[in-house]
Parts: C-alpha cells; sequence; structure tokens
C-alpha cells in the first residue's frame, strides 16, 4: 500500500529526489566515494554548496546584496543568532505573537538578555488568527520586527506583511519557504530549517542583507554570521549530507516550475481541503479564513475521543501522522511542497467516508 | 578501480552501512517512508536513538553516571558549550596546546570571556610531540583541563592521560573516538563529531557526568546541557539521518568486535605505515614514536614538490585524499576504523614502488 506522509516536519520529500540520493549513495559523481564519505574540502562539495546557493537565489529571486548561509541547529539555533548578531544596538526587538514558535523565539532572545515587546498576540483566541498591529512602530526603537510568516502548529500564515515603519524585519520561514511567493527585499532577514520543504533535517538556510553582517565578539562561531559569510558557510565541517540532498530538492523544485507553480499547487492542495472542511458538518478548520495557512492545516470535530478514531482510521488507510500539535489537539495535515495533490485526495475521500458512516 | 579514500573527515565508512542505508533509503522498517521523511516525534526515532545510546554505552563502557547526548554544531560548537556550561565557577580552564584544534577550543573559550591558561605547548617543535604537564595543577583554580586526545592534523594522540590532581579533565576526542580504547571514567566529559570514526557530518556526541550538568541561565538553548539531558537531545528537530547512519555504524562496530578489536586492527594498520616510513630513505614520520596517532599519519619527503608528484601519483592508483594540512604540509593517510589492511596495504606498496623507481 502506497502511504501519504502528513508529518509537519520532518516531512515528506519528493520520490525523485529519494530514488536519486538512493541511486547516488555508492559513488557521487563516478568518484567511488559515498557523499556521506566526502570531505567538505573538496572541489566536488564547493561545487555542491555553491549550486545550491544559485539555485535558491534563482527560485527566492534573492537580490544581489543578500549573503546565503548554512547553519546547524535549526530554528532555534536561529532564535539564538539572530538577536546575538543583529539586536547590537538597541538591545531590544520587536514581536508579533503568533503561536508556539513566536512564543520559543521570544524566549529564548530574552535569555540571551534583551527586552522583548510583543507588540500583538492572539492567544486568547487560541491563535486562530494572525496578530495585526495596531499601531504605527516607533523609529529608532528596536533592533528589529520578528515575525513567523506560516505557523506550523496553529495553521495561520501572513500573505500581506506588516508595516514596520521603517524597522528591519525577521521572516522565521521555516514551515512555508518556497511553498508560497514572499518578496525576499521585504524581509532583512529570513531563516528557515529545511526539513519541511526543502530536504532533511540537519541544515538552516539564512538569507539577510550583506549590510547587516558586521563581527560581533563574544558570540560562539557556530552562531557567527560573519564568520560564516567570510568562509562560505564552511568555518568548521558543515553538515554535508543535508546540503547535499536540499540542493537536489532545489533542482527539483526548479524542474517543477519554481515557487510560483508550487504555490499554485499548494493552493489548489489546500483548496480542496479548506472547501470539504467548510462544507463538513463533522469536521473544521481551527483557523479564520483570511488566515489560513497553505502548507499546515489544522482541524477538529470537537470531541477529542472522535479525533482519535479518525486518526485512527486514516492510518488505517495509509494517511499517515495526522495528529494534531497537543496545544491544539484534533488533526493536522502537512501539505508542503512534496505532498502530491492525489495524497489530499485520498485524505479528504477518507474523511468524506468517515463522515458519512459517522 | 576500486578507491580508497584516506581524508581526514568527513571520512570513509563502512561499506556495510553504506550498502544498508541505501537497502532501507526508500521505506525505513516497513514504514513506506525513508528515514529522511520520518519524524523525530516517533516511536520509530526514539527506538532508534534510544538504541544508539545504548549501543555506544556498551562499546565505550560508559557507567550509568554518565549522561550521552547528541548535538549539532561539532567539536566547534563543543569549544563553546563546554565553556559556556561548565566553566561557571572559576571562569577560568587550563589547557594542552598540541596543535590546531586545541588552539581553536582556547580561541573560542576567551572569545567567550574565559581566562585560558596554556599550562604546556608543543608548538615550538611543530607539535611533533605532546605537550607534557612540568608541575602539578593547582587545586580549585580551574574548572577544568581540556585536552585533544588525538590530533587529526599534527598526528599525535595520548595514550596516558595527563595527571589532573582533581581537576575535571575534558576530551576533545573527536579523531579517534572508538579507534583506540580510553577509560570514560577518567574523563568528566568527552565530546566527538562523529564524522571521522562513527558517521556522516551532522551530529556531536557528548558524554559527561550527570553531576556535572546543571541549569546554566543565558546561554543559547542549542547548547544548553541540561536542557538537551531532559530532553533526550530533542528539545528541537534533531538531524535525525545523521543519528540513524551514526546508530547503523555503531552496529557495525559491535559486529566487528567492538573497540578493542578495532584498536587492534587500527594498531596493525597504523604499524603497518609506520614501519614503511621509519625504514624509508624517501619518506619519514613527522612524529615522535611514542606520540604518534593510530588514526592520522602525517609524512613528508622534505620536498614539497616531491609530496606533489606523491599525492599525484597516489591518487591515479586510486589512493584518495593523502594531501597534509596545509600547517604541517606533506601528506597525510587518516585510518580511521572503516579503513580495511587492504587499503594501507596498497599504500604502502605504491609507496614503496615510487621510492624505488625514484
Amino acid at each position: 500500500m502506497p502511504v501519504y506522509n502528513f508529518a509537519a516536519g520532518p516531512a515528506t520529500l519528493p520520490n525523485e529526489v529519494i530514488t536519486q540520493i538512493q541511486q547516488e549513495l555508492p559513488s557521487i559523481n563516478g568518484s567511488g566515494m559515498s557523499i556521506l564519505e566526502i570531505s567538505h574540502r573538496t572541489p566536488m562539495f564547493d561545487d555542491i554548496i555553491n549550486t545550491a546557493k544559485q539555485d535558491l537565489r534563482d527560485l527566492l529571486a534573492i537580490p544581489d546584496n543578500y549573503e546565503i548561509m548554512f547553519f546547524q541547529g535549526g530554528g532555534t539555533g536561529q532564535f539564538a543568532a539572530v538577536p546575538l548578531n543583529l539586536a547590537t544596538e538597541h538591545h531590544r526587538i520587536a514581536l508579533l505573537d503568533s503561536g508556539h514558535w513566536a512564543a520559543r523565539a521570544s524566549d529564548e532572545a530574552a535569555n540571551l538578555g534583551l527586552t522583548v515587546d510583543t507588540l500583538a498576540s492572539t492567544k486568547d483566541t487560541h491563535y486562530d488568527r494572525l496578530p495585526q498591529l495596531t499601531a504605527s512602530l516607533p523609529t529608532d526603537t528596536y533592533d528589529y520586527l520578528h515575525i513567523t510568516t506560516n505557523n506550523t502548529i496553529e495553521g495561520t500564515a501572513y500573505r500581506d506583511l506588516p508595516q514596520t515603519n521603517g524597522t528591519k524585519l525577521i521572516g522565521d520561514m521555516s514551515s512555508n519557504i518556497m511553498a508560497q511567493r514572499y518578496n525576499v527585499a521585504d524581509f532583512d532577514l529570513i531563516f528557515a530549517g529545511v526539513q519541511k520543504n526543502l530536504g532533511p533535517a540537519g541544515v538552516t538556510l539564512v538569507i539577510v542583507k550583506k549590510d547587516l553582517i558586521k563581527p560581533v565578539e563574544h558570540i560562539p562561531n557556530i552562531l557567527n554570521y560573519s564568520l560564516f559569510a567570510k568562509k562560505n558557510s564552511m568555518p568548521n565541517t558543515p553538515p554535508v549530507f543535508a546540503i547535499y540532498a536540499t540542493g537536489l530538492t532545489l533542482k527539483w523544485l526548479k524542474k517543477q516550475g519554481g515557487v510560483d507553480e508550487m504555490q499554485q499547487r499548494n493552493e489548489k492542495k489546500a483548496s480542496l481541503l479548506y472547501d470539504f472542511l467548510d462544507n463538513s458538518k463533522l469536521f473544521r478548520s481551527t483557523v479564520i479564513a483570511p488566515d489560513r495557512s497553505l502548507t499546515n492545516v489544522p482541524f477538529v470535530t470537537g470531541d477529542p475521543e472522535l479525533d482519535k478514531a479518525v486518526i485512527a482510521d486514516l492510518t488505517d488507510n495509509g494517511l499517515l501522522n495526522l495528529k494534531g500539535h497537543r496545544s491544539v489537539g484534533g488533526l493536522r495535515a502537512s501539505l508542503y511542497n512534496a505532498m502530491p495533490f492525489e495524497g489530499v485526495q485520498a485524505l479528504v475521500n477518507e474523511l468524506y467516508k468517515f463522515e458519512k458512516n459517522h
């Protein structure tokens, strides 16, 4: 039985990418060595990392005045790296509390000694919508405003970005990078763990305006933007395999038609599920319509026991990892780039069947 | 032509491990999903990480009062994590300067605000031997003494550990973990990037006495021992694939007979090469006999141009990545666990032929 993996991340990858990795595993580029054995200090790996950077630049239309870097440590690493590298003037940042990951970013910045002003929060409505700025941001007060472009757990995503009135904008794009189109130039820095839309867990992408990269002392080397920019992301051994696999996924994305094509497909996939939910008498989306995510769709019956029965039924039918995050409960379908339309069709069909037989 | 990869890391892995990864890549444990797509919040991954921990415990005879953790960021990450977590009383550490990686550890500790006392150094003799303590360590002065058990670049390795007189001992074991036997209980903390003897780049092992793990504030979460210990190395998404592949290598090591068997094989491999070098009129080891590493063997002709010709000849014969580090020059053969005896035989044969025809 073919299965569809709706996990929130690490998540499903394109079959073509898995197959290519499998084929190349014993010997990369006819070298007689596995990619798992290749030193990063080789022309072959230079080519892999530089090609991945160029493909990122092409796919996201990253302007020349932005640097592209690869880090270890995931989004959680960047929750530390961004304040340590960028919050050096005011030691004060602004944040929109859109859910779990925004709160984690806030906690880590505070842990590292910054003042964090949460300018808006939708905690009171269980993050069923995005927080909105109600007043103009003061000038020259904050080192930056942090937003989570897509909230993996709560299922909301920004289409229109907040007006920052000149304050720098930082986007945690971990769960919808390349799944929907953003204008990179609207951000001063974007970061994203690759393990949702772009590759296996183990590498994190940072795209940042070059003029923001400045030497900073007394911070760990593995979080140091200036050092990583100078050393082409390799001051020490990088996660070779994760960068290689991400590179293959980027090639796949290009072959599919790029980000605009993926967004169209993702809109089609998400609409199929949201339309079903909006017309269902048993299931409902937990998010208000205008703020819904394309990539993460939480939904509930309202009865936790019934939710469990639905998850069990879906699992029996090869529709996997649909349990919602404990903070929202119910179910969650993650519809990243590599989830085919057929997977969402199979999910909706099974939900429909379950509802009919209920 | 079969090739032998003598790279210093990332480095050669057992063929059996590569083959197993290749076979399991499309579907792990009959799940229909690739290990690259598996969420870390699954019983399957719990089993993978817990099995790897138990195998580490068995192979190294790690006592129960030591915690085992997996981090991202390599040895360089631990150059920061160790002082941030452990140098909290005196803010002063002692260090033996045995070469490049010891110096990097020293620089990072100083960068993070510690006082670093280099108690001995062999820089004056180009690190051709290990630094030795000439006086007893003062009590209650240092948070710990840092040593590099094996110096990847310079080709030296500790057999007898320094007497610390009660000061805690930290071992950077990145390049000879499980290649030779150490008694874990002689250390307070051991760390090692896995990309030399244990797996692909992307995960770093920390073995530390449980009673040294204490909550520390104002340090990045991704370097926080207390947090990682509490969350079984998964406060955030771990490098799933790298941990999985390391787990397979640990199983392979057990099947081979464990660390003592590997040490015997490594002694046999290293002796073959050192004996050749000591009897050669063209080549010589750069390290004094008692301090020689089992895993990294630098050697030179004394003529940089001739060294280049040797490297080219070896490369033509499928003996790869033998160029020495720029700081030592010449050649370097890394003979990690996965390098078969036949590879060293092939290397020595070709060096012999080169010398004869020279």
